[in-house]
């Protein structure tokens, strides 16, 4: 693939970010983060997940959110779904996309779901049908959480990945993405899980999902893009963190996966000043949470400002 | 090159890390840090610079660390010189290396050392003569500063690096290393440069030495490796920081690069615990100097743990 490829940034902070902190974001401020992010550029935005509300209170506003984000031009509204009535929910929200996790990980995905991951493939094909049916043409993405390790069952085999991405696509996803969900890949084993993993599954795999807990997200998200990788989830100012490893960073941050590319010299469409200025205002909302990820602390570099100016 | 092959760290707190914060630490420290990191597996140490004590009063004791060095089995002692006065001081001390700065930015080269970077072509030449004049087999070794791009001058252009490279071992250099000394780099312009150098320079390109400043360190580090680099510098716990970009970190941690190499499955022959046991130690003796890295908040995956035991 030409490295002169965009990439795309999907943003998960009002998701992945928002889930992982105790406090709840008022609706209003969520909607002017939104309104923030898609002004500063994004295109793809989690902007919450239908789950029970006494689960996470955090994100019971995931249907107001989609109402808005449906009125953003060009924006592609997703949404996280566990289970069939989440994906009932997300149908009737008008979401353009589902964001359907599946732990690699056997442990993970009991203690996660309470199922066995062939048990979530089932979900998947019956998600799939409910969609048919309603005649909607909502993406359904799987996101294979815990691909390259798991903080319970420790390896996971990447044989057993491979059969899942499969059996997924078999089920009637759309796509699928590959999730290090806690922090544990390393740059060569994410050469090698991707490689074959389109080797399996082709260009339906179109997402990396990486965890910038022990310093490695960016050189993992390098080396998935070097790999062929073109979509990437990251999260404002790296909020929420690691619930495994207090202190640590959770998801990589987006202004940081947004200067990795430009850097390179790689688009992605994003407006650099507006995603800083949207972290600082992020920052004052939720005031005493860490926030994480470098460039905001460091600034641009002289050589770049020269080149965007 | 094969992927087995194992990476040096040469580690470089006492140096680029100590000569970056204002306090000075004791000799008994340093020394006890010099110890403590060869019995964690470091076999290559910068152990100070032989600048005149009025600049850099914190590294005045740099002979005294190079003749306990030398005591210390397999370890190769490295200094930093600026100049042939500083040569012939690290030529007395009996080091076994010696590092010699040159600027690829014309206007760093100026403000630094006040002398063009053909001037410090020059002075090399001169310093070969006197090692060679005395029989020394101390190793010279050129580290090609700003590389990647210039605080001072912005831009540093390519072809401009590959001439003073060639320059330098012209000159009498036994071995270069590149490094981005401000955090500029990308991994893209990484691979490129070094591909670049290695086809003009072969083998005698030696070391690759990344700063975290904008959190890109290890995605480089990772890039120089794949194109063939076994030797990286690194600073345990990133003391020092950036002194351009306040709060922002500065040479790659030395326990980070040792997790990537080790998550990866290179080895560095590195104690991994014993690098974080100093590492707190140095924490307690620098305390208020903030520390960066990520691996010691996180700690290792469970997966690793698991493999290691």
């Amino acid at each position: 693939m030409s490295t002169h490829q965009p990439v795309t940034v999907r943003e998960v902070g009002l998701r992945d970010g928002l889930q992982s902190i105790a406090r709840t974001l008022p609706t209003a401020r969520k909607l002017e983060w939104l309104r923030a992010a898609h002004a500063a550029g994004q295109r793809e935005i989690e902007v919450g997940s239908f789950v029970p509300a006494r689960l996470l209170p955090q994100l019971a506003d995931t249907a107001e959110l989609v109402a808005v984000a449906r009125t953003l031009p060009g924006l592609v509204t997703s949404v996280l779904v566990p289970n069939l009535k989440g994906a009932v929910a997300a149908l009737d929200s008008g979401a353009d996309a589902m964001l359907l996790p599946l732990s690699a990980s056997h442990a993970h995905s009991l203690a996660n779901l309470r199922k066995t991951p062939d048990e979530v493939v089932a979900d998947i094909a019956r998600i799939r049908a409910e969609r048919d049916a309603r005649g909607s043409r909502c993406l359904l993405e799987v996101g294979m959480s815990t691909a390259f390790g798991c903080t319970i069952q420790g390896h996971v085999d990447e044989a057993e990945v491979l059969r899942l991405l499969k059996a997924v696509l078999d089920a009637g996803a759309d796509r699928v993405g590959l999730a290090d969900t806690v922090g544990y890949a390393d740059p060569l084993q994410v050469s090698r899980l991707f490689e074959q993993s389109f080797a399996v599954v082709g260009d339906r795999l179109t997402c990396g999902h990486f965890h910038d807990t022990r310093g490695l997200g960016l050189a993992n998200v390098y080396a998935a893009w070097q790999t062929g990788v073109r979509r990437f989830d990251a999260c404002l100012g790296g909020i929420g963190g690691c619930p495994h490893a207090p202190g640590a960073s959770g998801n990589v941050a987006t202004e940081d996966v947004a200067f990795l590319f430009a850097s390179m010299g790689v688009r992605t469409g994003l407006d650099f000043d507006a995603l800083i200025a949207l972290r600082t205002r992020v920052a004052q909302w939720l005031d005493g949470e860490p926030l994480h990820g470098s460039i905001a602390r460091a600034g641009l570099p002289k050589t770049m400002r020269r080149e965007l100016a």
